[in-house]
């Protein structure tokens, strides 16, 4: 079965409000074996929501509508919901009474507006709301050929996830075939999409049993597999034969099967191996060590390191020789290397790591563009150095460093 | 005129991932007086995709298609939309050319996959992409009684980000009728939300013909103010008004009045004053150093500084004294001080910043609980150390963290 989720508000059409509800209950529609298909947003404007439910109702097994259930003249979706489906709405004495009682128990005295939240479309279960004052409601209809769920939910995070949790998962779980989800993650650093889809393509489109999904960002390209199955073994085999066969293709290109990061990746491979490390960075400027020490406990393998950001303190801090600055220029092979090594030295570490590049959008020169870093890792084995030329923004420029001088103390790492 | 904002991609019908490329894109049409009416997430399905455009493109002003425009089978925007107007694609030769010659630029074959990416809707004007492969495209078309817009765009937030200002914000300009709308930021770094509110509510709510919205995250609070008048005199005489009264509340709380970052304002101010920094920082792991550097040509005021994580890189690359950190703690008063002192001599720079701190999970003692940090500053008029304790995880202590000694700096650096 699948899903539209669709999040009323006039606020979440502006630049500074979003809908976040839908990944919660995306995440618990998926448990239960429910795939969400389409997800929308719309203000409070009466046409756009009846047009909006219509188009879901028609499409979608299951419709969530979230928010536009409290008591303003704003709040719509139980009369647009009522008009997309072409049947009335009834106040309800229950909970015209409960309102009354919930309002005198604080002493306050109801506003009539507040009526309009005991107001339940025909046919539908009402959802009480164990967190405020605007009940929910659950529809089953049979439109057409198809029976259709569709659920009303209060916008406020805390209301909606109560009472989804208690009401509506347990509901869905009836209603639902039972089916299971088995998923696998491999994550990839640097390498191109493109180049990825061509060597993963061939293998996953044979799979059609298992539903993969490509995503790039940040340096870092994720395959999400995906099975459902009668089982739970069949679901987990038909994922792990993939993940093996990708596996098979992209050898140490992967760096991880499940959701650690790279710098966690890295990590546990310095604390196997009981390395520790020192970092001097120059056009990272400190992105490197943040991302080392984003990791709780990093302080087992991580000493420290230098931000050598002007040529003098590449010598205070890092030992570089200024005379090799001077004739190979900061932005060079040697002075990597040397950062490397003079880090290593200077903090005692097992491995001295060391970048110098040009971030952009100023300091490149005929010889010397913008986005080329130099990385270089030293120890007791030696100093490798690795160039690269990294396009985009001065942002994604220093992203990509920080991301290839982890990857390559990865590689490093596992062949040591 | 009204748009609606369709974000393409199974990734973000995930649990995993969220559109946000929308946020941008509203604050960029309200500003050129178009209104968000719709927005939609729909996955690579060819059936979802056609039934969205179709519906789009028959209540909305203006379309913006995002993402689903790379090299892999799984992009279909550019076939669904065609589809969807009743028009086909046609290979574009000066795009093919270009993909060559910038896969042949980097030495790498060109997978042919990546031609569908010159695939063009008859009668779309191509929009070049200068971050990546995609390019976008631009449909003005008359369908029935009026006059639609539709974008391609892709998906990767730089790529839009850089198409949207550069090609389509110029040319929606000639398209909507002009409007003016005048706005205003306000920043606070480090204030509570609820006291934030209790201080500015009573004076915005006098202010009915201006709208205000308050958003905390990060360590900040923005008040977005918004006006839309009929001459842009009267909605920018609006806006500042209201600036004028919050500003006399908040006072030096407030660190800019338009889209700074903290570290840009500081930066500035550095720049100002002629002023050099370096910096010593322990539990941030370099986030304070990253961030300084995140502002382009911060090496006219950075030196650098050292990430002293361990104990013995407190006195190896910050000279703080061994003795110091026996008798107090690497977490104290004394040692951020130590820490201030030590890397504004080492690295001879006007001001030192230290910054030590237990960021957690593990790590505190019963004096010292998890959030605990001393920030410190050091100059020609002295040293100055502030404690703080801030609640919540790892990474918020650390952002919070550099947040709190870039305020301290900002404010040293105004009354200097």
């Amino acid at each position: 079965m699948d899903a539209e989720i669709i999040a009323i508000g006039s606020e979440l059409l502006t630049p500074y409000r979003q809908d976040t509800n839908s990944l919660y209950l995306t995440e618990r529609l998926n448990h239960v074996g429910v795939e969400v298909r389409f997800k929308d947003v719309v203000g409070d404007r009466r046409e756009d929501l009846v047009s909006i439910a219509k188009n879901a109702i028609a499409r979608a097994d299951i419709v969530i509508f979230m928010g536009g259930l409290g008591p303003t003249e704003d709040d719509l979706t139980r009369e647009c919901v009522a008009h997309a489906l072409g049947v009335e709405l009834h106040r309800d004495a229950e909970i015209v009474a409960w309102l009354r009682a919930r309002f005198a128990s604080r002493h306050m005295s109801m506003p009539d507006n507040n009526l309009r939240q005991a107001d339940v479309i025909d046919g539908a279960l009402v959802l009480p709301n164990a967190k405020g004052t605007a009940p929910g409601q659950w529809i089953e209809k049979r439109i057409g050929a198809s029976q259709k769920i569709l659920m009303l939910l209060p916008g406020p995070p805390w209301e909606l996830k109560a009472m989804f949790e208690e009401q509506c998962v347990p509901r869905l779980r009836t209603s639902v075939p039972p089916q299971v989800i088995a998923t696998r993650l491999l994550k990839i650093a640097l390498m191109p999409e493109s180049q990825c889809d061509a060597l993963v393509a061939p293998i996953y489109k044979r799979h059609t049993e298992v539903e993969t999904t490509i995503l790039a960002a940040r340096g870092e390209i994720q395959l999400h597999l995906r099975s459902r199955a009668a089982t739970q073994d069949e679901a987990e085999a038909r994922v792990q034969v993939l993940a093996d066969e990708l596996l098979a293709e992209l050898g140490d290109f992967v760096f991880t099967v499940g959701n650690d990061t790279l710098e966690k990746v890295v990590g546990n491979l310095l604390q196997q191996r009981g390395a520790t490390i020192a970092v001097a960075e120059s056009c990272t400027g400190g992105l490197l060590s943040q991302r080392i020490t984003m990791v709780s406990g990093s302080s087992a393998y991580f000493l420290g390191g230098a931000v050598v950001y002007s040529n003098g303190l590449k010598t205070v801090l890092a030992g570089v020789p200024a005379e090799l600055i001077a004739s190979h220029g900061a932005v060079s092979r040697e002075v990597a290397a040397a950062l490397a090594q003079g880090i290593r030295d200077r903090c005692g570490a097992k491995i001295g790591i060391g970048i110098t590049g040009i971030a952009g959008p100023s300091g490149a020169t005929p010889e010397k563009p913008v986005g080329l870093v130099f990385h270089s890792i030293a120890d007791a084995r030696g100093t490798d150095v690795l160039e690269r030329t990294f396009p985009g923004d001065r942002e994604r420029v220093r992203l990509w460093a920080s991301q290839q001088a982890l990857d390559m103390l990865r590689r490093r790492l596992m062949h040591s």
